[in-house]
């Protein structure tokens, strides 16, 4: 595999509560110079999950995204707390966001999203074996909560009703590790 | 469908020559007011590529991630200039960074990424019929191309060596375009 960059020099451009844009000065191993702008991690550690009420099924929340203002069609996900495991912050952003607890939690693994631009990532759970529980999130309004037959996932991208894609991604990630389960 | 929160006030919070940072101070409709901060579309449109070399296989690049400091495999990307439509930005980032051109080009749709904090979002691309072509593109380093067979890209995610959220969804938009075609 190709050897990275030198990165030599970083600067911080810009900042505000949540972002931080940061300059990287590198150079690449042919000579070659670039400045690339990059928003920086602030350890922010997120789950996504993709949560099956029954082997056939995946629970879809839609919710309000300012990025794009509209309400869009995702999956459960939440930040983890300093001292939370991802599996332990995955179990209670199920219980805040969808009013269900998992009795089989499973760590399916990392997606980044535009890692030329973002440092963030976030770790796909497997959430199966549900029943109902109760914990006050902090969400503006409740969720809208859809179950949807995983058969029509397919479906539902190709019309354009599910856009986002990390969630499409985790989606994926579980589709195929079903299959590699039976 | 839930209506969208009123934007009370937005506010430019911080900006470089890439990114621009606003907080939105919402109201939902139950009363609740919150103030989210997001990044800025700046009316860049981007292309992502899933191109076939034939009808069993797609092609993968591997090229370095300034967000995540090292090499990322994904898939043939890059931004529309002004005066093109999706499928003219499509065919000239096809030929600059993989050296191929298209016969046959379809749009798929729209992905979005992490909608809640970016307004971002791309147009993935279905490129077929492909023939060597050559044009000087604006990346630091030739881009390491890899063959890999469509049957493969779930034990790729399942091993966590392909983790790009859009190119997975893309790759995930292609088979069911390919599924419904069949």
């Amino acid at each position: 595999m190709r050897s990275c960059p030198t990165i030599l020099k970083t600067e911080l451009l810009a900042e505000s509560g949540y972002f931080q844009i940061e300059a990287l000065h590198l150079q690449f191993s042919n000579g070659q110079q670039r400045v690339y702008e990059r928003l920086r991690g602030t350890g922010y550690r997120s789950v996504m999950l993709v949560a099956l009420p029954d082997p056939e099924h995946v629970l879809l929340v839609r919710e309000y995204a300012v990025g794009v203002e509209s309400q869009v069609l995702g999956l459960p996900k939440g930040g983890a707390e300093p001292h939370e495991t991802y599996l332990q912050a995955a179990q209670r952003e199920l219980i805040e966001e969808v009013g269900l607890r998992a009795d089989r939690l499973t760590e399916l693994g990392e997606l980044t999203l535009a890692p030329g631009h973002l440092c963030h990532s976030c770790q796909v759970i497997l959430a199966e074996q549900l029943s109902p529980s109760y914990l006050p999130g902090d969400e503006p309004e409740p969720l809208d909560l859809i179950r949807l037959p995983l058969s029509q996932i397919g479906d539902l991208v190709g019309r354009g009703e599910l856009h986002e894609a990390r969630a499409i991604a985790a989606l994926f990630m579980a589709l195929s590790a079903l299959a590699r389960r039976n």
